[in-house]
């Protein structure tokens, strides 16, 4: 999506150790006409394919997946961010380690809300090496769900999560796929 | 909200303590199509009062933030939560007491998202003692930025925070207000 390529390079940051920040408009300051946008560019790719709900996770995954639900009508769960292990029957639960933090945390979704009839579309705003996607994949297998496919707003492809994911066979539609920002300049796939 | 009060009776679930819990269209699934009405509502609220940014808070609140903005035209802002006090000096930071968890934690604005010209319209899912509002309102108040007025989803009356911000000056649009729950069945003001 080239609106949001043209975002990125105007208004995100490069920090070293291949961090890119865009607290203007997607992470801390959402840009909601822009969101909706990139929500209508989702429903698009994934027009034509039974998805009957939108799984993402908490924080900054919310805002994207409520742009693109609102425009396939269909409900958002957001998985939430557990520090502890929560072994409780009504919940399913997977482990998610952080290389930002270097750190483990667990994502709950509570099994009310998930389903073996649901096609789910997985939506998150960053892709790296796949730890998030890989434990939402996880969540949606355990319910007995069938993931339709993953919608990334900006996936970082040379960290390679998403090429591994591909290559199972997972359909992955990044809106932003960038290949390198070394010396601060963005490269896009 | 008419719709809003039928979906509460019908869905949500009152549990000892006063505690409302509305995780089947509100907080963990979210129903974006009545979501986006909500916002619809609020930005009729707020017409013409010449918002130009929503602040919110992390995580329950975006998605309501989100459906107002999409209609009113304007960013949303969230405030994120720590669970240390972070002094740092690029931020605005307010200490809240959660009742729920019975702990402290702060919320966070970088300076960047919020100025002196800003006209703000404070968006959150739930009010029921003030607090997390209020914290909202300090950190409004530390940019210099103007709080036009507040939206919420659900307030609970009995609980009084919404009453005394009023007295104070502060208009508060509350989309369903409940005076009690007694004995789980819930009456609107």
């Amino acid at each position: 999506m080239r609106a949001l390529e043209e975002k990125i390079v105007a208004e995100g940051k490069v920090y070293p150790g291949n961090i890119l920040k865009v607290s203007s408009f997607l992470n801390h300051r959402i840009d909601v006409d822009f969101i909706m946008e990139m929500g209508e560019e989702i429903a698009r790719l994934y027009r034509d394919c039974g998805v009957n709900k939108i799984l993402t996770i908490e924080a900054s995954g919310i805002a994207i997946a409520v742009g693109a639900a609102a425009h396939m009508h269909v409900p958002v769960v957001f998985a939430k961010k557990n520090n502890t292990s929560n072994l409780n029957a009504d919940l399913y639960s997977s482990q998610i380690h952080s290389f930002t933090h270097n750190r483990d945390y667990h994502v709950v979704v509570s099994k009310e809300f998930l389903s073996p009839e649901d096609r789910v579309l997985i939506i998150d705003d960053f892709l790296a090496n796949g730890a998030a996607l890989n434990g939402l994949l996880d969540i949606v297998a355990q319910s007995g769900a069938e993931t339709v496919g993953a919608a990334i707003a900006i996936e970082k492809g040379f960290q390679h999560g998403g090429d591994e994911l591909r290559r199972k066979g997972l359909r992955i539609e990044s809106l932003a796929l960038i290949d390198s920002m070394d010396d601060g300049a963005i490269t896009f796939r």
